[in-house]
């Protein structure tokens, strides 16, 4: 029997490659392809069950089979889309590698979605840190004690309500970092097998994420200008495969830096809402606001309950605090659950000092003066690249997060721009990185949160050069 | 066709309840029912799936399906398990209302399995964290820089040398709390309806992270004397279900305080090696030994990488910390990478104090006067529970850890004895909690980490006539 549901899945997928079943569309039944090939309905969804191991189809309860998209799974998509002698292809663990990048002695690094240390009030936060272990030596203690929990949460509350977002006190939990509020997010709401819309281009951590949950990512087209396109998310829970949930970040993506306009906020909610589509709200970069007001939440006008609302204050006061919270609407009781199951709790210590800093009003001065540090960093990051990169270099200046998105000429191949700017002691994140398809190699993402000196604006001159070069030996 | 499968379905159920098909015994192929009901194999496999659901059957790829074992599901049975007019009844999540009661207002708690934060040296600690991050201000970002995460691992390879186990340097990763690495262990081991090997009695909390990844309990019995019953394993594993792994606390065992003999784990792992049975190790007491020598871990004699074993300083240096760790043989790389999409990392502030604590000798001092101290309560309160307690009373002192459990006479009821303590400001962790079946309910878990003082003694001389109140009318 092995040789022939095989044979018959073989067959299927050179129909589905041909286009007689494209991307997204349904397949025969198991019935109706067991008699065509006159085989039992068994061997039939025994061949269907082995192209959903090689994640050629896509199974859906009582709807049957449908043609997995090309980029359906995003960890073979990721390896596939590497260019094969580079520096970084062993392994499809991405994020680990740029990681160990962090660690290497490379002299100028623009790679990372952190500011650097030297931008947070250490000193300052390890006063607090101590006096509030003396005040309160029961920090010490596993379980933030209830009233200081409740403490919290209402500062919380009152800070969300300063950005029109009204959170309720018993929906509230601290995770360890925003990564473990979306994969608690992803976890309850998916099965292996699902697919789960994202933003393209996308941070390469999600990816990774939904690789090792099994999961299949639909690349919805995102701009630096308005976000996540909203035509081309409609087209797609038309005509695409059935989508679980949506992953976005709304504020500042990750890498474009774009900010979803409040009208189309309102729009996605409304769309998610007709076709019965979890959205999963990632803010991470919400509080590195430029302007005067920080943006509003999506979930802000979330009547139902819908929205998994994600947040941290690692970017806008300590990264090594990770401390992450989530407001799960009408999944809250759930993620609790899955979350004591999963590690249990956030440090009390942290939690305790994190309540001193918002009630002294510090996290509000601390998190302004990063955002004006970040601010100028920007304009001197945007200025050096429109100076140094070849002609056809495009990017458009984010008003807000830590990160540019550079869109080069065409042909540009930033991959291999790494590997020679590796070779100079200088790293950023390139295109290829941030999508399962090879959509964007002429791009890069550069942090610009790098206090701003003459090394960096030669590495960025030197960038530039490397570009040209490599254009001027293409052609 | 709903009607068939349905009707098929619950004709092989009553075949199950009437003996036919004993629990963990293989159930009819699919072809055999199809062909003894005259449907087709699809309509049979829907009848499977149906039971599978229902959680009546199990399915082992390419071994067909067994009847499942009564308590399978772990969740459903802890409910089961419950009396419907008890006090902490609402949910099934156990730990989450336990830890409820550590926040309310009752004035003697015994019922958690943390010591009391007046233990550890919190203005010690305060100190040591506030140095760590004036001198190495880079502790405030998201990583901790390569070069101290080697010193850290140097440092936790020395340690565990000390008691005669070897763990590569590349085999560490830092996790939140002892809770993750299992989490994370189960997570990679398992899929949603496998069955994994647990203690009996076992802590509630390992119940509750089975129910929320969908797996089944197989409990094998655990005496205070040496811990888990390898002949029952060994018989489990010969007749009962397909088993994935097994979670063991080798060492102080939580509830029963059990220390397995070195000989037992040396039988136990080549008893998993011969049945494939993945172990995973739970040594988050071992610190805690109030003996001469720090008991060896299994992983010791683990020669082929097949045991992941977890620990944490959560007890033995600072709950707060959440500094739990794992080494995972030859499962670590994708422990690493599972971990990464989860919580990214832990907080650098505190690896880098734990690299402090571990170099300059604080963390032996530290927890050798926290091991003494515990010594001293655990004779205290096992000393006024054998002297308060109705007689038929027993316990075995246990030799390390923070945990004591008490086996009443025969009919005592600990989950009425527990409301009724209650009202009397007195909190105990009851044997109905340790198991998805109803088989310690005259047992109870007392913590001793609380500081020894007469408020303490009182409550256990108010238990002990509680109790014995109990038996009398019950009589």
């Amino acid at each position: 029997m092995e040789a022939i549901y095989q044979d018959i899945a073989r067959q299927l997928a050179a129909r589905m490659d041909a286009g007689e079943f494209p991307p997204g569309s349904r397949l025969p039944s198991v019935r109706q392809l067991a008699a065509s090939h006159g085989v039992n309905s068994l061997t039939a969804l025994a061949a269907y069950r082995w192209l959903e191991q090689k994640q050629r189809v896509v199974a859906r309860p009582r709807a049957g089979f449908f043609a997995a998209l090309p980029a359906a799974s995003a960890a073979a998509a990721l390896h596939r889309a590497l260019p094969s002698p580079a520096t970084l292809v062993e392994v499809d663990s991405r994020m680990s590698q740029l990681v160990a990048l962090s660690a290497s002695d490379v002299a100028v690094q623009l790679h990372m979605a952190e500011a650097h240390h030297s931008l947070y009030p250490s000193a300052e936060l390890a006063r607090r840190l101590q006096t509030a272990l003396l005040q309160r030596p029961e920090l010490i203690g596993a379980y933030l004690p209830a009233a200081q929990h409740e403490r919290l949460c209402g500062l919380l509350q009152q800070m969300a309500a300063g950005w029109q977002m009204e959170v309720k006190a018993d929906e509230i939990l601290f995770c360890n970092g925003i990564t473990e509020g979306i994969s608690l997010a992803l976890r309850h709401l998916t099965r292996p097998g699902d697919t789960v819309a994202v933003e393209t281009p996308v941070y390469f951590g999600l990816l990774q994420t939904l690789a090792a949950l099994g999961l299949k990512a639909l690349e919805i087209p995102c701009t630096p200008d308005a976000g996540l396109s909203l035509e081309a998310l409609e087209f797609a829970l038309q005509y695409g495969p059935p989508v679980r949930c949506l992953v976005t970040v709304t504020n500042y993506q990750n890498p474009t830096g774009a900010r979803m306009p409040d009208d189309h906020k309102k729009r996605l909610l409304a769309l998610a809402r007709r076709h019965g589509v979890t959205l999963i709200e990632d803010d991470v970069f919400g509080e590195l606001y430029f302007g005067e007001a920080r943006p509003t939440p999506l979930k802000a006008w979330d009547r139902d309950g819908d929205v998994i609302y994600c947040a941290s204050f690692t970017k806008s006061l300590a990264p090594s605090f990770r401390l992450g919270w989530l407001s799960g609407g009408r999944h809250h009781a759930a993620l609790e659950r899955l979350r004591a199951s999963s590690s249990l709790v956030s440090p009390a210590l942290l939690l305790g000092t994190l309540t001193d800093l918002l009630a002294s009003g510090d996290y509000a001065r601390i998190s302004q003066r990063l955002r004006r540090q970040l601010a100028r960093q920007m304009e001197q990051v945007a200025d050096a690249v429109l100076a140094a990169f070849p002609r056809g270099t495009t990017l458009r200046r984010p008003q807000g997060g830590l990160l540019l998105w550079v869109e080069g000429p065409e042909g540009l191949d930033s991959g291999r721009l790494l590997e020679a700017a590796l070779r100079e002691s200088i790293s950023f994140a390139p295109g290829m990185l941030f999508s399962a398809e090879p959509r964007f190699r002429h791009c890069l993402r550069l942090n610009f949160g790098q206090p701003w000196d003459e090394a960096q604006r030669q590495a960025i001159v030197r960038l530039g050069e490397l570009a040209a070069e490599q254009l001027r030996t293409t052609c």
